[in-house]
């Protein structure tokens, strides 16, 4: 393959486990609700979201303010709907506060002697800020759908990496536990890596992580990708 | 004073030396050339480039475009016309090979303790941030002119730094080494921190660093400033 020069990388499920992290602050704040089913409803909320943006239904608007429009639909179905607007506010931010895969923060960090790592997440700027410097995730550059003003899989995303860097496609590799992700970043001429994360969606509904042959490289976890690529 | 929680710092010359830098490898690639004299002149054309951009003769176009315009005019005054196309290139990349000043990793690594510090600069993101790995400047996020597509002093910089992380203006404190800078982030609301460089245009041009008591804070450097913030 082609030696890439920056790694760019989806950020939710793949750097950061949103579905543990948002189980256990839900237990702690809301001990009566299924925090495992108000975690997957949250999540579920994020696609249909961000094609509201994507159809023009809705102009920019960040994944902090979807995030939102999704909890305040939810909140209802499972017996929150008092919760004040502070209590709102808070909650609404634990995707700032979600916590690092065991291997990410090593994983990167030998990443980070030989490439330049940046994120491409369709997590708006903050909010990835907020989380990299909580978790003591080493980023050389933040980089968002914010910036493009595009989510995922819109290929100005994907490209807009390679263009802020001022290398072609094929020198950027993404970085995802989502075939298609990944998928659409090829479509781009980008090379892609995929990451096993069976548990994404918690122990009680394990992910396929068979490896699709398209991808650059196929690795266990951010330590396996860094053994792959020589850190 | 409010105390911030963002610290946004202005780059060229407040925390990289750019006059010293180029000198430097301008002598050392091309020993004829009056260095001195081909670093002053490369910056006078930086805000001039800029306002085509400001003013709309010129689409959005980076500051790495805009320095290679100034470098091709620059050239054939300074007896180099004849520099290849790669020489250009790699000539005009040394504004992301810039030198930190003596005190700005220290500094910013104790600032990094207590604040979220970022760069506003009108610098493009992938200079910036092969600046600041190359150096060791340890960013919490890389925001530029790019993102908000509007070079300072236009208001959407320096009000874009507080909208892209919830907070009000006056929690955002831009450090920079250029009293115009500093006023026209205090007239988004802002607070401000001056930070003396006497030596930006080289030690045959030294600069008038005498404070302002517009400026929240004065600082000879960002050591001083990480003792002005009790970090």
């Amino acid at each position: 393959m082609n030696t890439p020069h920056i790694l760019a990388f989806d950020i939710f499920g793949t750097v950061v486990d949103w579905h543990g992290s948002i189980v256990a602050e839900v237990q702690a704040l809301y001990p009566s609700v299924d925090a495992n089913a108000f975690a997957l409803a949250w999540r579920a909320g994020y696609q249909p979201a961000m094609q509201r943006v994507r159809s023009g239904e809705l102009g920019w608007t960040r994944i902090d303010e979807l995030h939102r429009l999704v909890l305040d639909d939810l909140l209802p179905r499972f017996g929150l709907a008092h919760l004040s607007e502070p209590q709102r506010q808070h909650l609404n931010r634990v995707w700032h506060r979600l916590n690092p895969w065991p291997d990410a923060v090593a994983g990167l960090t030998r990443l980070k002697t030989q490439y330049l790592i940046c994120t491409l997440s369709n997590g708006n700027i903050g909010l990835l800020t907020n989380m990299a410097k909580r978790a003591g995730l080493p980023w050389d550059c933040i980089l968002s759908a914010e910036v493009f003003r595009a989510y995922k899989p819109d290929p100005r995303a994907y490209l807009g990496v390679a263009h802020t860097f001022d290398v072609a496609p094929e020198q950027v590799m993404l970085v995802a536990a989502h075939q298609d992700d990944l998928a659409a970043a090829r479509t781009c001429g980008l090379t892609t890596a995929y990451i096993e994360r069976p548990l994404e969606f918690g122990a009680g509904q394990p992910k396929d992580v068979s490896p699709n042959p398209a991808n650059t490289l196929h690795a266990r976890d951010l330590l396996h990708l860094a053994d792959l690529l020589g850190c």
